[in-house]
């Protein structure tokens, strides 16, 4: 069997954005966003290519890199990691409601529930998700840790999410991330 | 003791909309619909009417019909069926925010915990319920099972919601369904 | 060691708002109020002024003192009882997301989660949280037993937030009330 493309061909994007004012200064290595591609990469046994940016707590900014990501780079996914907190500067759920055609409460819901059953902090992150024609927007938080428990919560239902919007079949590696697809 | 009415008089008013594309092209039966109103008689003690409509997803056609039983019809509940997925075509809860005074987010977390506990997917479901002067509008998902395990979740406080709201007093047969109204 | 200021100093100061067409009137007495105040005193170690109103469940009242209490008394929490119900009265929610720079959904969803292990009609409440500029604003019930299992869901974060929002250091008796402040 000749395989001309390399072992994780371009078939599907994935986008993924650090939002934090530190990390796009260079202040703080970029370790939330690392965190995120590493579990994409464990989880799904479906080849992807990732396409990677930081960028500043700045809605519009943050709002041009979604677009680009979703409408031009082609994206099925954009998972956020950052900028979901009540502080002055925290305004990736803006931003994510901003660009997007629908909101998906139930995403937020759950993450806050299961991040809840460690720190009683969880319900300060204001975390949404959304569809942006056929790309899913999904808020993380900033913290390595917490972007685990919160992937890992919602991660079962974004292929079949993906599947109804038009977008590529996901597979996973189903020892280690289990997904779910309604049958008919 | 004379009673002239008939076995269910029209005192209240129940609306029930299935909201889907292809049982309004008359291609699906429509098992949805059919599986609320059985559920509304199996649970209610309270006679009442139903006014039933099937209409495809179409947020103009949803509204209107929302419109008419609350308005004109005069139903004081008015359950949907269909239409709270993140696909392009599922526009029942933004027809139902566009048609309400103001929305009970309460409503659309506790059915989304409830279907959790069945399947991981349940967070794609947007479903939300809604107050329209004195009616209450609540979204349920498109599948029977799921109508069931959603509608049981929160029927318990829509009898005391519609006292609230101005409503007729609705009974349930209390082996069935207990119903919880505060005292004072 | 001198101290020239009485036990409770100015140095911090926490609204409440008690709405309620009849309290307001003086047809009831204001005991959802006084609850809140009650817990604060009980909770909270640092001292603090308590900036109390009782107001008419009348949006542009609400909003009005909600505005005056951060804008101009400066106070870093506001909690509020009454008026979150689905009764066309009920507007403390709407007042709430007029004046906030960002919403908190997760306090709404706690607390709802919290009422919900006592009464089935918790999902009714369409109590929110959210930021104005440096003030956390925090929908209570209005029933005191409910008050109080809904503030202490949602407490141990409140420090936290405060701190994030660049308010004071909000300090409580530990064995009433733990709280928690993620390090670093």
């Amino acid at each position: 069997m000749k395989d001309p493309t390399p072992q994780r061909p371009a078939a599907v994007r994935i986008g993924v954005i650090n939002v934090s004012d530190r990390a796009s200064a260079g202040v703080y290595e970029d370790t939330p966003g690392k965190a995120c591609v590493a579990l994409l990469l464990e989880w799904l046994s479906t080849p992807f290519d990732v396409d990677y940016k930081v960028v500043a707590d700045e809605q519009p900014l943050i709002e041009a890199e979604m677009r680009r990501m979703a409408d031009l780079a082609g994206c099925c996914v954009i998972v956020t990691t950052g900028g979901t907190g009540p502080s002055p500067r925290d305004v990736t759920p803006e931003a994510t409601a901003a660009v997007c055609d629908k909101l998906l409460p139930g995403f937020g819901e759950l993450m806050r529930s299961a991040s809840l059953a460690f720190v009683p902090t969880a319900i300060l992150s204001r975390q949404t998700a959304g569809i942006r024609k056929r790309t899913l927007i999904v808020n993380l938080p900033g913290r390595p840790k917490a972007i685990r428990e919160n992937l890992e919560a919602v991660f079962p239902a974004i292929p079949y999410c993906v599947d109804l919007i038009g977008g590529p079949r996901l597979e996973t590696n189903e020892s280690l991330m289990k997904v779910y697809r309604p049958k008919g």
